[in-house]
C-alpha cells in the first residue's frame, strides 16, 4: 500500500438499511434493501459540501482509498477523489455508493428474497437509471443531506447524474456528465448484447439460477469482459500498448496451446480476473439499464424538453479515443443543454485510451475537472 | 433465382485432386489434398485471361451464379464477377477457390487424415497464406494456365493478392488489394483472440474434437460471428439499418425473456445461421492466418523492401467507415508501393457498411473496379 499524502487512506464501507419499500420504474418493488456506501471527506455544518459519486456498469462503492493496510489497489477513481485531487476531500464530503442490483453488498441479485428465503439470482427486478436515482436520494435524505454539490459519473454513471438534474432539480448544483450519452447507439447495444449472449450461452448459467446449482457462469462472464475490454480502449491506445508484440521471441506457428500475442495474454488475464469477482446477473442487469437509458423518452424525443426542467449548472467531458461513447455523443449533450438555455462547460480531452481514459491520469482533464470543482467550492464559501 | 442477363448463370463446383505433397509454412506437410473450385467465362486460346479470386475469412468457392434452380441466394460476390460487371466474364475466365483448412469442400479440418482414417480436426496443420498461394498455383497449373491477368482478393483474401504478388512475380500482371493491410492491428487480434476463446469455451468444443463427441460448438461459433458482425459493420451503418427500434412498439422492460432492439434480433439470425454451416476448428484455423500476416516480416519489417520484388500493377480500395480494414491501412500499401516504385491506383471509397462494403453493390467502387478492369482487358488485346 502507499498511502500517501493524496490518499483519503483507509475507509471502512458502510451499510444502510431502507425498509421503506420502492416503486421501480418496472413496476414491480423492493419492500427493502440496503445499500453499501463510503464516504471521504467531512460534511459541513451547513451540510452544503456533499458530492455524490455515481458509478458505471461494473464500478461499486470502492472509489477512493485503501480498505486495509495490506490492499494492494486503491478505489477505482482514486486519481480523482482525495485531497488535493479535482473531488478533493479537504473541502468535498464524498459520498459513493454501491448500487442497488449491484454484487458488491447492495441489494441485487445475490442478495435473499426475503418472499422466498433464497437469492433474487435472475429473478432481481430490471432496473433503470431512475430507480438508482430514487435509491440515492433514500441514502442522501437519511445522511441528512438536502442538496448535493455536485453529482458525479462517467459512462452509466453520467447517466445517473442526467437523471438527477431531470428529476430533482432542486436538489444538485453542479452536474458533471463524462464520457456518457443521452442514449446508447445500435453498436453499443449490439456489444452488450454479445456480452449478455456470451453469459447466458454458458453451460453453467442455468437460465440465470446458478446459485441453486453452486456454480457461476464464468467462461461466459470472462468473454463478456473480454469484449468490453477491446472497446472500452481505443485501438491507438493498445497499439501502443500492445502492438503485434508476441509473448515468445519467434513465431512459433503451429503451438497453438501458446497465447503468442500478448494482447491475447492480457485479455485472457483481465477477463478471468474479472470473472472471479462479478456477478453475471448483474452484468446482465446493467448492461440492460444502459440499452434502455434514454433521456429523453418521456419527453417527445426531445432533450431540449427534457433539459428545461434542470436549474443547476453542468460541465461535460469526453475524450478524443472514445469510440464507445464518442465526443460527438457528449456534444448533443451540450447542444441541448445549450439550446434550453443552462449553464454548461464542455471539454473534449485529448486521450489514448477510449472510453477507459476516463478512469486514467490526464494533466488536461486533472486541470480542467480540478478548475471546475473549484469554482464549486467558490460558490459554496 | 433471377437469373438475369449479368448474372454468370448456373454453376457446378469442381474438384482438383492433389496427390503431390505440399510443404507447409509451419513445417508440416500434406500428402495430399483437394480443391474445390467454380469457374466463370472462358479461358482464351492463349490463356492470358485467367483471373484469381481469394475469399476471406468465411468465404469460399461459390463467388458468383447459382447452383441450382432453386437457389435463393447467388455467390458471395455476385454483384462484381459476371457479364457486364467490374470482373466481366465476357472477357475473363474467373477462377475462385475454397482454400485448404476451409470447410467447403477443400481438404480442411473436417477431412479425413489419411495417416488415422479419422477427420483431422484441430490436428490440421495451422495455415499462412503463403500457404493457400502455394495450392491456388498448383490448381494454376492443373488449368495450364501461366501468369493469371490478376490475382483479386478482399480482406484476407488481399493479403493472399499481395503474397503472390512477392512470392511469384512473373505469374499475375495485376494484384487488386481490396479492404486489407499489410497486418493485423493489436485491436483485430484482440477480436480474432475472444471469437476464438468463445469457440474454445464451448462446452461442446471437446479441446477441438468435437466431431468425435458427434457435436459442434455452435454456441461458440454464434457469438464468435456475432462479434465479427457488429465489427465488420460500421457504427453509421449499424444505426441506419437499425437504429434503436424496438421489435415489439413499446418498453417491456421486465419481458426480459424477449428481444428488444431490432439489432439483437438480427445479430442473433446471423449468428444462428452462420453456426449452422460454418466448422469452428476452420474459424480458429482462419482468423489465426489473419493474425500472423505480416507483409514485411522476412524483409526487416521494410515493406518497401518487401514490394521491390514485385513486377505487377496494383490497385488497392479501401473503404471510409471501414475500422477492422481502415483506409489508413490501404494508404500504408499504396505509400510502400510508391516508395517501391510500382505502378499503384488508389481509391477511398465513401461507404457507409464498414469493412462489409466489399461485398456491397456501390456505384463509385464499381466504377472505379471497373474501369480498372478495362484497362486489364485493353493490355490484353
Amino acid at each position: 500500500m502507499t498511502v500517501d499524502e493524496h490518499s483519503v487512506g483507509i475507509v471502512i464501507p458502510q451499510t444502510q438499511y431502507f425498509d421503506q419499500p420502492i416503486e421501480l420504474a418496472c413496476g414491480r418493488s423492493l419492500k427493502q434493501y440496503e445499500l453499501v456506501y463510503e464516504t471521504y471527506g467531512e460534511l459541513n455544518a451547513s451540510c452544503s459540501n456533499a458530492i455524490l459519486i455515481c458509478h458505471a456498469l461494473s464500478g461499486h462503492h470502492h472509489a477512493a482509498g485503501y480498505h486495509d493496510e495490506n490492499d494492494s489497489k486503491p478505489g477505482w477513481w482514486n486519481s480523482y477523489i482525495g485531497p488535493g485531487k479535482p473531488i478533493d476531500t479537504n473541502h468535498f464530503f464524498v459520498v459513493s455508493v454501491n448500487n442497488i442490483g449491484g454484487c458488491h453488498g447492495s441489494t441485487g441479485p445475490t442478495s435473499i428474497n426475503p418472499d422466498t428465503g433464497k437469492a433474487w439470482q435472475r429473478d432481481f427486478p430490471p432496473l433503470r437509471c431512475r430507480d438508482w436515482v430514487e435509491t440515492q436520494r433514500a441514502l442522501m435524505q437519511a445522511l441528512g443531506i438536502n442538496q448535493w454539490a455536485a453529482v458525479i459519473g462517467g459512462s452509466l454513471g453520467g447517466m445517473q447524474a442526467m437523471r438527477w438534474a431531470l428529476e430533482y432539480p432542486d436538489e444538485l448544483r453542479h452536474c458533471i456528465v463524462i464520457a456518457s450519452a443521452m442514449k446508447l447507439t445500435a453498436q453499443n447495444i449490439a456489444f452488450n448484447e454479445v456480452a449478455r449472449q456470451a453469459i447466458s450461452s454458458d453451460i453453467n448459467f442455468y437460465n440465470g439460477y446458478y446459485m441453486d446449482h453452486g456454480v457461476a457462469p464464468k467462461q461466459g462472464l470472462r468473454l463478456a469482459r473480454m469484449v468490453g475490454h477491446i472497446t472500452y480502449l481505443s485501438e491507438d491506445g493498445m497499439g501502443q500498448k500492445f502492438g503485434r508484440e508476441l509473448n515468445t521471441g519467434n513465431f512459433e506457428l503451429g503451438s497453438d496451446e501458446e497465447i503468442e500475442f500478448k494482447i491475447e495474454s492480457y485479455l485472457r488475464y483481465r477477463g478471468d480476473k474479472f470473472s472471479d469477482s462479478f456477478d453475471a446477473n448483474t452484468y446482465i442487469l446493467m448492461t440492460k439499464a444502459l440499452d434502455y437509458f434514454d433521456l429523453a423518452r418521456e419527453y417527445n424525443d426531445d432533450p431540449v424538453a427534457a433539459f428545461s426542467n434542470a436549474s443547476c449548472s453542468f460541465l461535460v467531458l469526453s475524450f478524443t479515443s472514445d469510440w464507445r461513447f464518442s465526443p460527438q455523443r457528449s456534444r448533443e449533450i451540450v447542444d441541448a443543454l445549450v439550446a434550453a438555455n443552462k449553464p454548461v462547460s464542455y471539454a473534449e480531452i485529448k486521450a489514448d485510451f477510449g472510453h477507459d481514459a476516463f478512469l486514467i491520469p490526464n494533466q488536461r482533464y486533472q486541470d480542467v475537472f480540478h478548475a471546475y470543482m473549484k469554482r464549486v467550492i467558490e460558490e459554496n464559501t
